[in-house]
């Protein structure tokens, strides 16, 4: 059995009304899903606002928005204009981010395996900063400048040998990573004086790490920035960013560790390893951004008693939507939005409509007694990385996004249809 | 250090040429990804024609194409020409399959939960068989059939109560699953009571069990088989289904089943079970279809030695197109199509160029020491569940699918275009 929902992990916004349905933006809950369909991905417009603002008042102008959590054309726009810089991993993410009006000064273009077109993508556009992740990136850089294009704005991303107590899928600070320029192998030293050379075709600004995602010790940030600050003050550099990875609560009992909570122990913990004031200290988060502002609503499709073993409740939806309980062992809260405040007393295990085993929703939920098939069912802090990473497996269309504020709501990205399901495919 | 690559995990034209180059469908595989750009999958239609023909000659024409496993326009049309009926797990992919021309008749319609709105289509378009599996879909059926629509044939899905030996995920015939109705509580009797009653709306026209995905053993469809005949024989019903499930290999050292064998062992454990021989004994291979017959062509994007680490390779795809191997640890082979027949004396990671540490393709992969930033890849046996499940995760456009065949090659799905990507969005 479980308590009613925790409002900790529920948009800012959410209000139970005296009946006990969930109000979000002002609406309820159960009437957006009759109206948009499910599963639906609903986002409380305020609540990622309110966030982007903590974001930019604890960490300054320069934090950036990490767009693989959740990343739409709407989504791009709000945090523009709540004055974030965006944090892209690819010229897909970058061309939306464009194309939803973000200048291209604001972008901060990371990832492990930039291709010479796409390094060609975000010199032509003057990007604000690049992140270069390896040596190979570095030698396209130069080679692109002997073309004459403009020498861009870098950081170089470290390895700062720092685990993050996580699933190793989420994990990125420690030496064995894809990712970045080792301090420990002196790697990221010979870096450094590349970007330097006459010739690099490079401006070096800076140098960025991630610890790993998901964490919620505060203590790994402040290794992180302990072990950067040995490396970083000497280089006398202007911009230090320690990445993203702050974590979300999703269950009732998890911890919630604010941006501005983060930021503070970030910048004590610089200012205690001897980073001057003057460096523009910075980060990149994502998940905490949105993970708790997204609900995704599905309609409950069948419920299957197996006596002595446990009772099965499918969803109109599954690992298409939301992979990371398949992929992560990820847990999630699920309640009735009709009945936010009712005691969760019978157990269940919600799965979704996919022709296969693993597509679980939530292994162990606690619902009330009196679901039935038909109810509106909700699974709250799916804000970040369900939409991002859905898939069309089983020719499931993706649900639409809406975002709702102030007793109004907005569509902004369509449920797929079917055809779109064919709309590349030649015959 | 690895052998090269076992011929028995390629698709059935390869060949290497003496200049250690391969050749799939009279093709140079290296000279297709040039053609058509990487990550790709290419598939060699004869292999695919072939395992088709091989299913219908093995369990005659009632054996359908699980399509869940690589559907598009392309490989319905194929499959309906080689004499199968197609498996859908969803309207979506019953969409996709009338569309490309398979006659509704034809299809059997598969899932945990299908809507009202997909039973009506299925009941509007006659769809051949539909697989109920819950008394929540036979009440669907039934209000349905009051409603005026035609009595469809149906066959019940039953949990044999068979274990497989696999992934937890993939494993599917135990009691403890949400799809159909177990034998051992009596549900499954219940259910073939209801869908005799006059008012039943249904058809019954026989059952259906799986025992699970990726199984070697042929034991465990022999044990489907003796476990469903005790219940199926007394009942006198004309079709018995058991599903897919057989295993491919996808590392050298994995067995090959063909699907010949497959059918002799459960045919011959059938007539040992006391099935006449004038009962449709059917089956819905997949992955036994598709997973050789397809490629995964990748870019090398950047190599980065750790010294008494590893080597990290990154290509310029990565779990957007094949999430096997975070999802369930899937293991795969990789190879230099332009030194396919070279010993693999080099270790590396292969990762993908998505912004997180779980983005591998191949954790522990041999290639050859002279392999360079540029080559192109290949990952063998990604036919099935690679296309299928991708996602657009960090905004990656979706490959393009190319069959070769014959010296000519034949794109099927264009590759996504950044367009794409904002196709639904509403800004």
């Amino acid at each position: 059995m479980a308590a009613p929902i925790a409002t900790h992990i529920l948009p800012e916004t959410a209000n139970i009304s005296t009946w006990g349905r969930l109000f979000v933006g002002g609406l309820d809950v159960a009437a957006i899903a009759e109206e948009y369909g499910t599963p639906l991905f609903v986002y409380d417009e305020y609540h990622l606002r309110k966030r982007c603002q903590e974001a930019v008042s604890s960490f300054g102008t320069g934090v950036a928005y990490a767009s693989k959590a959740f990343l739409c054309a709407a989504m791009a726009k709000l945090a523009y204009e709540e004055g974030m810089h965006i944090d892209v991993a690819s010229s897909g993410e970058a061309y939306v981010a464009l194309r939803a009006g973000v200048p291209a000064d604001l972008l901060v273009f990371h990832g492990n395996n930039k291709s010479t077109a796409e390094l060609t993508y975000a010199l032509e556009h003057n990007f604000g900063r690049i992140v270069v992740d390896s040596f190979d990136e570095l030698e396209r850089l130069r080679r692109l400048a002997n073309y004459g294009h403009a020498r861009p704005k870098v950081l170089l991303r470290l390895t700062p040998g720092v685990e993050a107590h996580a699933h190793e899928y989420v994990s990125t600070g420690q030496e064995d990573s894809k990712f970045g320029f080792s301090i420990k192998s002196g790697a990221a030293l010979e870096a450094i004086v590349q970007c330097r050379a006459e010739t690099s075709g490079v401006q070096l600004m800076g140098i960025h790490a991630h610890v790993g995602s998901s964490v919620t010790a505060i203590e790994s940030f402040e290794k992180v920035v302990a072990v950067m600050a040995s490396f970083f003050v000497p280089l006398g550099l202007p911009e230090l960013v320690i990445g993203g990875g702050l974590a979300a609560p999703y269950m009732n009992d998890d911890v919630n560790v604010s941006i501005r909570d983060w930021a503070a122990a970030v910048k004590s913990a610089a200012t205690r390893a001897g980073i001057s004031s003057s460096v523009v200290l910075s980060a990149e988060p994502g998940r905490a951004i949105v993970a708790n502002a997204g609900l995704t609503l599905y309609r409950v499709g069948t419920i299957k008693d197996l006596p002595d073993v446990r009772t099965y409740l499918s969803v109109d939806g599954g690992m298409s939507d939301n992979i990371r309980p398949a992929l992560y062992g990820a847990q999630y809260e699920a309640f009735l939005p009709r009945a936010a405040d009712a005691e969760r007393t019978k157990p269940f295990r919600i799965v979704g409509k996919h022709c296969e085993s693993g597509d679980i929703i939530v292994r162990d939920a606690w619902l009330p007694e009196d679901t039935v098939v038909g109810d509106v069912l909700c699974t709250p802090a799916t804000g970040a990385y369900g939409y991002a990473m859905a898939s069309n497996y089983n020719k499931l269309p993706r649900p639409a996004v809406v975002f709702v504020n102030d007793g109004r709501t907005q569509l902004v990205v369509r449920r797929e249809s079917y055809e779109d399901l064919l709309r590349n495919d030649i015959f």
